[in-house]
């Protein structure tokens, strides 16, 4: 058994299809942000099936050492659904129908689904009757606040967007009342051009003067790396992280993309706001993907116009406008057909900036000269047009992240 | 402590990022997948921080309950790693330095990376005494595989590619030798146009006569369902399982997509090749997103020609030819502006089949008489053009991926 430093959840998610690996667990990692913005430090995650004694024991298990186990999953309406009945045999509660649960479940059911209301789905609003019940404003499965044992317990449903509803509107909020916590701080700034064993080099002397209390870690991700100071505990280790990280800029300077935790597309979209200035993307081997990172940030409309995804060569003459000799004579994979692709967007969009991608995925493609993971990158603006090239080792999906983010990367320097 | 059932295994991973939320754990679906189809069943998914304590006491509990302990994490070469020196220490070693992985670190230097080599990456050679080495013919930190009181545990590095290969090559052929399993059957399908809870009335007397050994799983996802029909043990239970599938067919036929565990996209495409048709794609609110979808498959290029990504009004009218006064009557998110975007599309790049998207993703652009989550889809064809509407009410993220699967939907019925 692990001690408890400070106040420490456990988050627990239940499910079969977590164990085969059907799905990939999103819930966690943005629980586990959310808590630790609220001061709450994560001790471990937990998954397990749908299976009675396995929720059981993490149950009994988690608990022990923890102040806090968050629950997401296993609340639907089917019959593999056990964890309901498993909480208030669990928490020995009986189980009642809960009228604000019901009238939520009428109402969506009328209003917004448009379609006739199971028996199966008014259970939904059955619940123990020692707990609090959570509302769940986006579907038909409320939350549930259990206590036992000086543990708090609390069920949420696995659907993404419901469990966010509950944490903002109501667990967070509830825990930061109940528990006195001084906010755990991060300070993370992204670099990029630089190892991460050299970045370790580099920060030897820096890491071993941290002050106790200030850890320092490396996450590397697509060739670049982000360093992370955390702090928690006293109320003045705002001053002392912050002191810190400024020295941290120093020592990484000239490989320093920004000094926040934002992704690289976020960075981006930011200096084209400072600077007025719209992009166009034309994509060959990245196919649609670097556009898709821009349209999901919110109000990338003032900045981004549009691209044009060229997968065929066909595409890229009739489309782009690149000259047919230049894919004949140096391929499609190549710094004189990217420069092409590069211009043609930029003029036929009007954009300020633009950049194109071709290269070689996998897990087929190879040529005598280019191999997979070969990648050209261009840049375009009124003022010039820059290539350059990398050479990625991994599979296509990874390819194509990497090619991503060095276009990014690319795009950055360039419009200086 | 729970019954062990078979061969069970736990998957373990080890880092801070994964307990403050900052990387999603891709990790653990991709193992367990990996075991499941080696029939060795997952029974817990634990992840704990970059601390001592919480990695010692993980791997005496988890051990304590299973076969297999897989870990990943904690091996790179920046001193927040501590997993290694706790694997020997746990395991009673005595660290020595493997000529293997060194030549591996050497010859990574030299001929991939071509950097220099510093003392911290010659580190990555040393593993414990008590250990077989797995060879990472991927990166610089080998595997090791230990054993103790009768379970096996075997600690890959966290880099996603580095894992997969090692245990490709290496641990799951070896845990086929070492266990007699008889590998679990899953049957699945996809359904669409159905909620979950009026698949489960219809299935309710199917699901009660449903042999022992063999469970049905509901898998909602994007407003549609994936049932999962899953066997384990005997040898006869494949004739079994596919019997039970049949039936199962045959009970959700007029709403089954496709019955076999592929996406949306991987049946679109099959679709396509079978028929020897092109599509092309003209998006504006899901930016490259659907685009996207179809260039991660392998061979994509076979029958995706391309699209545009017209995320301004200019680009609806300049490269797709949609009629500026369209736009101003009905606005660009109308079933009008996008039966001219598929139109458009299809017509400028030759493809046999096009779909166009507009919509409201949010969390900005509501008009009076358009929510955000009002998307407008169409599907052209030589022989005719279609349309249809959606209201979705999520966030941004969810609203895009959304309108993708429903697009997708609404291309696989219109093409027939």
């Amino acid at each position: 058994m692990i001690e408890k430093k400070g106040v420490v959840a456990v988050i627990l998610t239940i499910g079969d299809e977590l164990l085969i690996g059907q799905t990939i667990d999103t819930n966690s990692a943005w629980m586990a942000t959310a808590l630790n913005h609220a001061g709450i430090a994560v001790r471990r995650r937990v998954a397990v099936g749908d299976d009675w004694d396995a929720i059981w024991t993490a149950l009994t298990e988690e608990g022990k050492s923890s102040d806090i186990v968050l629950i997401t999953g296993g609340l639907g309406p089917t019959s593999d659904d056990i964890t309901k009945p498993l909480l208030c045999s669990f928490f020995g509660g009986e189980m009642i129908t809960d009228k604000g649960a019901l009238d939520n479940v009428v109402e969506i059911f009328s209003k917004k689904l448009n379609r006739p209301l199971l028996e199966r789905n008014l259970k939904q609003a059955d619940v123990p009757d020692n707990c609090r019940v959570i509302p769940n404003k986006r579907g038909t499965a409320p939350g549930m606040w259990f206590e036992k044992e000086g543990t708090i317990y609390v069920s949420m449903p696995g659907v993404p967007h419901e469990m966010k509803g509950m944490m903002t509107d109501d667990v967070i909020p509830e825990l930061k009342k109940r528990f006195d916590v001084s906010p755990v701080q991060h300070r993370t700034l992204l670099t990029a051009g630089i190892g991460e064993s050299f970045l370790a080099e580099r920060l030897l002397d820096f890491e071993a003067a941290l002050p106790k209390g200030i850890k320092l870690a490396y996450l590397p991700n697509y060739g670049m790396v982000r360093l992370r100071l955390t702090a928690a505990g006293a109320k003045d280790v705002e001053a002392m992280i912050d002191h810190q990280f400024e020295q941290l800029k120093s020592l990484v300077k000239e490989h320093l993309v920004i000094d926040q935790d934002l992704t690289l597309q976020e960075t981006v979209a930011q200096m084209l706001l400072t600077k007025n200035k719209t992009l166009a993307i034309a994509e060959s081997c990245t196919g649609g993907y670097i556009s898709h990172l821009f349209t999901l940030l919110p109000g990338s409309s003032a900045y981004y116009l549009g691209g044009i995804v060229s997968y065929s060569n066909a595409l890229k003459i009739d489309l782009l406008g690149v000259d047919p000799a230049i894919i004949e004579q140096f391929g499609a994979v190549s710094i004189e057909t990217v420069s092409q692709m590069a211009d043609g967007i930029r003029k036929k969009t009007g954009a300020d900036f633009s950049i194109a991608t071709s290269g070689i995925m996998g897990p087929s493609g190879e040529t005598a000269q280019k191999q997979i993971g070969f990648v050209c990158v261009a840049f375009s603006s009124k003022e010039h047009t820059s290539t350059t090239t990398f050479q990625f080792r991994f599979d296509r999906q990874r390819n194509i992240e990497l090619t991503a983010a060095h276009a990014l990367d690319f795009l950055r320097k360039n419009m200086g």
